[in-house]
């Protein structure tokens, strides 16, 4: 059986989740080899010691690999899983760090040769800041590391998956790709169109009072604060999970207007019932 | 003039905000004085070194007072104002903490006998947790203390706020109150609900899968955070500012409604350009 300490990962992308985990697993494995088409992230993840080599050639990267991970936007990873599929070697796994999952799992199975191992994986430590500049090795430590193996995958494979996420710190978390895309559609997804609906419904309305600018607290920052997330990152998870992110809306808007319409026909004893026991549930979720 | 450093401050309802409060102006008046129901919390507000006195009876404790702070929730405080309003010595300054100032400028308006000075304040330090146990006199720092005379508050009056929040280290903002419950709406009262929504939406589909609890990540907790809010405070909150808050509904709903046609309609580019305002409009909020 493949042993994680053997391989040669390479990672291809080094922003704040790539970086971070090349550098978490540094030492680890044989070799840790970074792929980024800028000259200067290869030479800041050099500097900070995040990767053993760095090139900006996808093609050349690969070649050697044990393990490709990639993490890229979603529809950059489906493109570069054509890509790279013709020239990689006999047992390589191939991984990656989407936050959809269905789509990137189905491209795995039609894209890569049969003599290539496919692993989803979504770590959830997703930040509102990008870029090798935020990278940290601790990123990933006490994280839940989701795992979506697809059909072919094999338990090898999977093991192997489970061994790199406990190298950094994570806690490996095994799942169906559909699952994992209707769950994070409400517990991410959804978080990041309603602080940008927030943000909107603030800039169309009281940001035109200089006076709200002094006033937006902590309540504000918080509930907006993913609103700040990287456009082109959550443009492809939003495009490549729309029947979950719409179908979680919807139920938003439907627990949102019952909310609405208690404060509207002032029925207090309803309204207190109900935020008591929604802040009893968050408790529950955030002891 | 009246000046703070002369003036014995009675605050009413020493919980978060009060007890607080009460530490920060010790030593800066002749004189803090916390009334709260439970012996325990003037016990703890003694022991911390908060007050100077406490006592339960509300009356005895405003009787001498040269300024009363009213701090518990809004609905109390009006009824407060009822109370207190024959028992107060001339020239003597009522202001509150509540978070909705319509309402209660109108009942000081209205309770207050001619020799009592009128002022609503509302600083913006508020936090999801509450009691005297989390209070801390860094409280008010830096933190916006929005000040709402009512007609026939004085200028000496409104000098004597604006001392008392830059004597606890606040930054005054003097507003009408109706202006101030408009934009609190939108800024603070509007994020609650979104929380509230949010966790109950979550409650409602994926928190029957135990995986979804490992899942839940930083985007849900801080979009939720404030979800965790005093059940009480809140109530009065949203029942006293309903038509400003239903209306930043409106416009909320509005905006999430224009996000999700375009994801539906897989409108990337004019998805790319409102997220990137959005996360523009962002930045500028909190740079």
């Amino acid at each position: 059986m493949k042993s994680l300490s053997d391989c040669t990962v390479v990672i291809v992308g080094l922003g704040l989740m790539g970086a971070s985990l090349a550098g978490a697993l540094r030492g680890k494995c044989a070799r840790v080899v970074g792929v980024a088409r800028r000259a200067e992230v290869i030479e800041t993840a050099l500097a900070r010691g995040f990767i053993d080599e760095g090139t900006p050639n996808l093609i050349a990267g690969v070649r050697d690999a044990d393990v490709v991970v990639l993490s890229t936007p979603v529809r950059v990873i489906i493109q570069q899983l054509a890509e790279i599929a013709p020239h990689l070697r006999s047992g390589c796994v191939v991984m990656d760090l989407g936050s959809t999952k269905k789509n990137i799992v189905d491209a795995m199975e039609r894209l890569l040769p049969e003599h290539v191992q496919p692993l989803g994986a979504h770590p959830m430590c997703g930040k509102e800041t990008s870029g090798i500049e935020v990278a940290e090795i601790t990123l990933y430590r006490e994280r839940t590391f989701i795992l979506t193996p697809s059909p072919r995958t094999t338990a090898e494979t999977l093991a192997l998956g489970v061994a790199l996420a406990e190298a950094v710190g994570a806690k490996p978390l095994v799942l169906d790709a559909d699952r994992q895309d209707y769950i994070v559609g409400t517990v991410s997804h959804l978080p990041y169109l309603l602080a940008c609906a927030l943000v909107a419904t603030a800039d169309a309305t009281t940001s035109k009072d200089p006076a709200a600018w002094k006033i937006v607290a902590g309540g504000f920052r918080d509930t907006s604060r993913v609103a700040g997330s990287d456009v082109t990152m959550m443009l492809d998870i939003l495009m490549t999970n729309q029947a979950h992110v719409l179908e979680a809306v919807r139920v938003f808007e439907e627990q949102l207007r019952s909310l609405t319409a208690m404060i509207a026909a002032g029925d207090e004893d309803a309204l207190r019932a109900r935020l008591t026991h929604i802040r009893n549930t968050r408790k529950e979720m955030f002891p």
